[in-house]
């Protein structure tokens, strides 16, 4: 057995049997290994941000971790923006890159790079291994690390000679599953005093507590103690629709936050962060906590949220049945003209219960998350660490992770451009996603931006920079030359039937919006 | 002036005057201030990896750097596989990315992320600007340092804050031109002692040594003393066609170019290292220098490496007329079945004085070079860093940089998928690009590598992972999505017809070639 092998053997035994890979010549003793270790799925990707994107959407659907197959350090670095995207989501992720031999380092080859160094600005763990014997523990470890609680990105390196050379050790069981850590009871008695206080107070939710049993608990505390339930900007994956307390994200735009934050005196943080602003602009608040609001951590991530909710809940008297459920509601179906509105309604209107909506929709998808609030339940996967192009690869892994769900993948035109590759693999797959693009036919924030910014706005050589016309994208051909099938709608009870027959169809599709 | 302003006028007075960009909310100001400093011509990328790989063909088409824009740590990742193509040819690169204000770093928000780590992988030259005022002496010392000799990528780290700040100090004037540095007579003596020794002896030329006149000293010296005249294997910018001295390239496979130097007793590295294989293979050399060989270093990276081949013709009495060039010859216009030979027969039967070729052609462009070699005078440009999706984005920037030079991508179909956002940017400004696409659809090489390093190929799984079917890719679609004229040939005849058209044709164009 060689060391690929033993690699392959060991993840498949931690219950990493998904590969999303885009391989070199470093990596084909892996790749060769893929029919010895028939348990392990190889995935094409035909670009590597497709690959840990596809890994990220897995690991937040599954909940346990894909691997990827990356080559050395430029294929990490073609892999780097939606891995800051899975470091943000704390997703488990096992990321594989590739190397040269190990003697072969010092000839400084073409491809020689520091991949530690492009690694260590993504993973919550790394290591390189050695040599064949210690491959096997290696990725023992790196799936366990991969797994946290909290989860995180775990890269193993593989030298192409640990790869290929033959192991007497082999594979490693895997470690026993951690347990996410108790919250004390003095935290939870300190947050239940703050919200009985009678001052204006709110939960935000995040991380792992934006789950269903999470926020029935959260939604218990909050009906009985008055405090608002918020829920951080851009979530991992958020449960949410009919039967489910209704979370208030708070807003993108610093102002809308701070008036949605404004008054609160006690602000509890369930697995998120503080809030602060996404960018910083000339005399605006970073800090978003109100003045005079003291902040308390319920809950950090590697924790038990739902227990700890349900601890607080108890402590506040909660009755079991307080929590304020969404009661189901759909928008009618519209019809008449195409605008961000009328799109957004006919996704409440007709999107299936288990539905995964993958939200890459930026300016032109801001209606929907509230014209499908009272839906059939369904989980919400967010663009987590800003750095945009996660959406089709995303539905791509999360469409893997569960075959039997459809998965609606909401994207803006501009951010499609990044990772449009990720359609190969959706339409190689067969994967039931249907990519909604909405086709502004410009970088619409960046517009919005560059005022909010305080920029002298509005010369030509600035506008011609986030102006996508000139030409126009045509997504129907990009799809085509990619196998999915597309459409170009424009009308509302065009886009809704079209959206329909996506979602219950079995492969991919793409229906282009122009708006 | 704010920040941004003294930073674009200080590029521009250093003859910086182009800036491929991607830009994000944290460069707005930057963007903003393109209005006021119109000497700067801003051309959009929708993908960051084509904003690097077009700045790397501008730079080694103009001699000296273009300025790129990224968005933070995940911007730079994405264009981080060209950067690393670029670091290895030694590229003239001014690398700017943008960043979060600098009081707002503490405060961890979603695009947060250690940009310094990234950047270290592939800058020869780095700085974060930390103010307003420093601006543009970092930016007057970023450009000279890009400029070398040897080139270098200079990251430039430009904080919100510092751009939109006022600044007192404004731009600075450019740093005088430094001269690459003189090979020491010495060197001279002892290379020219070693050559007159009557021992097989070659000469391997790369960097700066592969433009005509460089060659024309070296062909005078391979003739005066019977040295071969071989090049490295992946030139950044080699001269070549008629009436230049042949340049025997190095092979790819280390096999094939340990036959090539086989009892070569002297070395003479003229701005070229020492050859090592591309990749370690079980059992196989990754050191290709020749038992018993001696290396002579005549030119480092950063020499005159023109002034030095001179210096040595003379020491070797090498007449002025002895170099022998290639005597101007073209295959006949081939017909019939399109295959790799009869492909590379039409483009040397049709290829213009003058013309720019970008060969990311991998395994299926293999005869193009030979068909070539007694064409009109040619640049001939190569992936140097082994970073596969450099071939649209560098003819992208070459053609910027060559506006009445015709550009001919030779594109593998495999590499092309990594950056083909860049063929919307060739349709935005009018680029006389004419891409051809060899469609083998597979990852041939890697096929070939499978086999190469031992591996048990052959399973269907792993196969599966290096086939290109399955869906077959459209290029024709995929470049009409963006804007690109294409067309699939089926014949010679049609194909040589077809590039004609294109190398001809005023904007761009691409060919599918099913081989």
């Amino acid at each position: 057995m060689n060391g690929a092998r033993a690699l392959l053997t060991t993840l498949v035994d931690g219950g990493v049997d998904v590969c999303f890979a885009n391989p070199g010549t470093s990596e084909m003793h892996f790749v060769a290994a893929l029919d010895d270790v028939p348990a392990m799925r190889g995935v094409l990707c035909l670009f590597e941000g497709v690959a840990t994107g596809a890994a990220d959407g897995y690991g937040r659907i599954a909940g346990r971790p894909a691997a990827t197959l990356l080559h050395l350090g430029p294929g990490l670095g073609n892999g780097l923006a939606n891995l800051h995207n899975a470091r943000r989501a704390r997703t488990p992720l096992v990321n594989i890159v590739g190397d040269h031999a190990t003697y072969h380092a010092r000839f400084d080859a073409p491809l020689q790079s520091d991949i530690a160094s492009i690694a260590g600005a993504v993973s919550g763990w790394y290591r390189a291994s050695s040599r064949a014997d210690d491959v096997g523990a290696d990725a023992a470890d790196a799936v366990a690390a991969a797994l946290g609680p909290p989860g995180c990105v775990a890269t193993l390196v593989l030298p192409a000679d640990a790869s290929w050379s033959a192991t007497a050790t082999g594979p490693r069981p895997p470690a026993p599953a951690r347990r996410p850590d108790l919250v004390p009871p003095d935290t939870v008695d300190e947050v239940a005093k703050a919200l009985r206080s009678g001052e204006r107070s709110a939960l935000l939710v995040g991380g792992s507590a934006v789950r269903a049993a999470a926020l029935q608990a959260a939604g218990r505390v909050a009906v009985t103690t008055g405090a608002a339930l918020l829920g951080e900007t851009f979530p991992a994956n958020l449960e949410r629709g009919a039967g489910l307390p209704a979370v208030e994200r708070l807003a993108y735009l610093a102002e809308m936050a701070q008036a949605q934050l404004e008054g609160v005196r006690h602000l509890v943080l369930v697995d998120a962060a503080a809030p602060v602003s996404f960018f910083a602009y000339p005399d605006k608040a970073s800090d978003l906590v109100p003045p005079g609001c003291t902040v308390h951590t319920l809950v950090r991530p590697g924790e038990d949220a739902a227990l700890a909710l349900e601890s607080l809940a108890e402590a506040v008297g909660a009755p079991a049945d307080a929590a304020a459920p969404v009661v189901p509601a759909r928008p009618a179906r519209p019809a008449g003209p195409l605008t961000t509105e009328s799109l957004a309604a006919a996704v409440g209107a007709v999107l299936p219960e288990g539905a995964i909506v993958v939200d890459e929709g930026n300016t032109s998808g801001l209606f929907v998350a509230g014209a499908t609030a009272g839906a059939p339940r369904h989980d919400w996967l967010t663009l987590t660490g800003g750095a945009i192009g996660i959406g089709l690869p995303m539905a791509t892994g999360a469409a893997v992770a569960a075959p039997d769900r459809p998965v609606l993948c909401l994207q803006a035109d501009g951010s499609a451009m990044y990772t449009l590759q990720a359609l190969w693999t959706q339409a190689r797959e067969g994967l039931n996603v249907t990519t909604v693009v909405l086709s502004n036919r410009s970088y619409a924030i960046l517009n919005m931006e560059l005022h909010r910014v305080g920029a002298d706005a509005g010369g030509p050589a600035a506008r011609r920079l986030l102006d996508l016309t000139d030409p126009e994208l045509g997504f129907c051909d990009l799809a085509r030359g990619m196998g999915v099938p597309a459409r170009r709608v424009e009308t509302a009870e065009d886009f809704a039937a079209a959206l329909e027959a996506g979602l219950h169809g079995p492969g991919p599709a793409l229906i282009e919006v122009p708006l």
